[in-house]
């Protein structure tokens, strides 16, 4: 998997936003799927360095930074181009250098390779918000076009010509492939470097978290011949949201209006079985009869355009398990909880039950069902509501609590139902406990993040109902584009800062 | 179901604890499940009324009351044999009355149905403790040989002759033999009181509960032609417990001991996967290599022989669904969550995955599985623990979350791990959103209610340590050996009391 490939497991932006309308943009969004934002792949592959994997239960995740001196035309970035020189490097240039001009500026010598040279992206000297602890720097040069790198780039002590954040996701079963990726990554940084693979290697670091950093350490090791630093995975998380929350449009949510036109009842009572396609919302207040689908406009989550400081908050990681990781205001932070009720339950379950065997045909699938026919639904019980309660009959009173009296005849009961019945279950569930740990620490915002949402309206829906449900409208949940990297992200940004060439 | 037949349905015993010893419930232990406890069947089957029913989603649990002027001749009863003489009635005899006193001890009118005659159970004027509300009376006759009808007895006003509550149980997708079945109670009493099936008729109540008591009003009002009241779900349940765990061993929970010696590492550290075949635990702190099984003596549970009264406390009631109950000192109560991942998941879930037909049949594959096979642990993660945040590498990091990988085919996995992983999936998930709760309301006490449990050790063992895990021991799983039968119970109890006979 070369990064000049056209990608086929980088399904996420980088970590430059583009504008929608950007031609660098629309070059490569995907059809149908959330997950098609618009890709920055940079003009030129600059030598690569400062690798980071987050190894989990599921996925390996990768994160790595390529320099490009241009940035893309989009009209956002030309506006903003970057400016300020760094006193001991060559100066940005705004038309392509040639081979031995680039090769010159990016030479590596161990010494320098931190800072010299176009392979280290910006180091401030001054935190953007002094909540950050002193070794975590912002990186200026994903900024190119946004607001964040106006008002980073102030603060700037050094920077470097913009470039890119690339992702990359493995199976973790094929951890192989995710080595041999690195690999070809560092023979290829050499390649353009004009360097020997052994000199490469010097100067590489891979910063590893999650538990595969622990598990497969040798693997990486061994087979790189490069220096791996094994990071805590909770560590990386938080600082990888703290990072990425910054980000204009990084973070978006489900608006109150939104909320309130699905809601079957029109009331402040919301529904926890959240949206389906047999289940016709009341008229919307503008009169509308909105339905939930994958692209409608009017569905369109609200993004957070201008991120103020988002601690404190609950960082809820939802990858094959579930952690639950409170942020305080200074950015200390504690895992106070967990569920094994997570992704990998979701499509461990749905893997035997359904004949989808990717998590985008389980979704796919959870998107056509109705899971009234297997859920038992309050009304199915009481034959009404049970009002003294505030029980709506809509309400799932026990999920898959129909399928047990049908005689264990599965081929009753379809795969989309089944589907919608499990998603919402585990979703539903998931939210209950954020909602819980929320309350009990007094955190207004709780962040999702992790491979499991994927941008699917309905557990989106799901989890924004469950967390206004419990709360009663005084909490939000909200998610993230970037949702599956924060640990890679982090240890990433672990690898950037003063005093960081400690032996 | 006439209530002399060997009984089908009647799986638990009744309300008169025998000691185990006694020749009376020797008769009718059945072989191998928790829930052969014995069973008091009354010598004399009388008329009965005070018929209560709760119909939840899956399962309709009945009960009456039969009096019995000979109480079980078990030692412990011989040993306290009742005494006092209510005023107005005939006394009780410690021989077998003859038809015709019988006849008239019992003879019916409907203004004295309640307070003369053999029909109604003992009314105390003086409740046992002060904190139940004043038409809460208690039951004193169940109390033949215990402890409780000593402590009773003493503030008795009136009382009649020992008497048994008996239970059954039906599903409630077959509600009609369940009508039917009270039917011919009404019918039998009839005919041994020697009064019409008409006459009898006005002197029964059917008091009804649960979302069934609403949903098939009609069908129990006009097919059995009696009075139908319908009762609270939650305040029957509530009732149902205060009255419950105050009999001597009703109560019981896993020792200290026994939930430090089944944890792996033998430390405070207790694993929320339990026990299972194939997990050793290390040596005890006795010296000996316990493994937990059905029935060994060491495993035995402990009962709580002298109850105290119970308040505040949690009952989590799991049936179908799962209803979180507070109740405060002076038994006021409110129902404060829930949770739709209850019996009725499982049961789905496992009917659909595993050749077994019957609850019974889930959980004995579970008590043969070993759940790591299908469940992602820590260790699978890490290589490791993740000791620094005291994750043992034997807790489940995601359940089921090693299925998916294995390529879907279902015949990887066998029904025993399936069937355990889900066991421990839901019981877990249950113990932690009950602790949650219990911890939010500074509650020490929780109760486990609901037909779910059915005295299953590894169910009773994840619950429990769930709970201990949680609250580093600070909390307490209790359960009930009448488990099911809390809002019959408690909505049978509120027929009972002075003031009862309004229109």
């Amino acid at each position: 998997m070369l990064p000049s490939a056209k990608v086929i497991h980088v399904d996420t932006r980088g970590a430059v936003i583009l504008s929608e309308e950007s031609p660098e943009a629309r070059k490569h969004i995907k059809n149908g799927t959330r997950d098609s934002r618009g890709i920055y792949l940079p003009n030129y592959i600059e030598p690569v360095s400062h690798i980071a994997v987050d190894v989990g239960g599921s996925l390996a995740k990768v994160v790595y930074f390529t320099r490009s001196p241009d940035p893309p035309s989009s009209p956002s970035i030309i506006a903003t181009r970057g400016s300020g020189t760094p006193s001991n490097l060559s100066s940005p240039s705004h038309t392509p250098p040639n081979e031995s001009e680039a090769a010159a500026a990016n030479h590596l010598s161990p010494s320098t390779s931190k800072r010299n040279g176009a392979l280290t992206p910006l180091i401030l000297g001054d935190p953007y918000t002094h909540t950050y602890p002193g070794n975590i720097s912002q990186l200026t040069g994903l900024a190119n076009g946004s607001l964040l790198r106006d008002t980073i780039l102030r603060r700037t002590v050094q920077h470097f010509p913009g470039g890119s954040l690339n992702f990359e996701r493995f199976e973790t079963d094929s951890i192989d492939e995710c080595v041999q990726f690195i690999q070809s990554l560092i023979e290829r940084s050499a390649e353009v470097n004009g360097v020997s693979i052994e000199e490469m290697r010097k100067g590489v670091k891979i910063m590893a978290t999650g538990g595969g950093a622990h598990k497969f350490y040798e693997l990486f090791h061994d087979t790189l011949c490069v220096e791996v630093r094994r990071e805590d995975e909770m560590e990386c998380l938080i600082e990888g949201l703290k990072f990425i929350t910054l980000i204009p449009d990084e973070v978006y949510y489900f608006s109150d209006e939104l909320i309130q036109s699905v809601s079957q009842s029109g009331s402040s009572a919301v529904r926890v079985d959240g949206p389906g396609p047999s289940k016709l919302p009341a008229v919307a207040p503008n009169g509308v009869l909105e339905r939930p689908s994958p692209n409608p406009p009017a569905y369109a989550v609200t993004f957070e355009s201008n991120p103020t400081p988002q601690l404190p908050c609950l960082l809820v990681n939802i990858g094959s398990g579930v952690s639950l990781i409170k942020v305080d205001e200074d950015g200390k932070f504690e895992r106070v909880s967990g569920t094994s009720l997570g992704g990998g339950t979701l499509w461990g379950l749905l893997s035997l039950l359904t004949p989808a065997t990717t998590f985008d045909e389980m979704l796919a699938f959870s998107e056509k069902g109705d899971n009234a026919t297997v859920d038992m639904l309050v009304g199915d019980i009481y034959g009404q509501d049970y009002s003294r309660l505030g029980l709506k009959s809509t309400m799932i009173a026990s999920s898959f609590g129909k399928v047990f009296k049908k005689g264990g005849d599965k081929r009753q009961f379809s795969p989309e139902d089944i589907s919608r019945s499990l998603l919402y279950a585990v979703s539903n569930n998931i939210g209950q406990i954020a909602y819980m740990n929320a309350e009990k620490y007094n955190l207004e915002r709780i962040y999702f993040g992790g491979c499991f949402i994927r941008g699917h309206a309905a557990t989106i829906g799901t989890l924004s109902y469950a967390i206004r449900f419990w709360s009663k409208g005084t909490k939000r949940a909200l998610f993230l584009r970037h949702e599956g990297f924060l640990g890679s992200i982090g240890a990433w940004l672990k690898n950037i800062g003063p005093g960081e060439d400690e032996a």
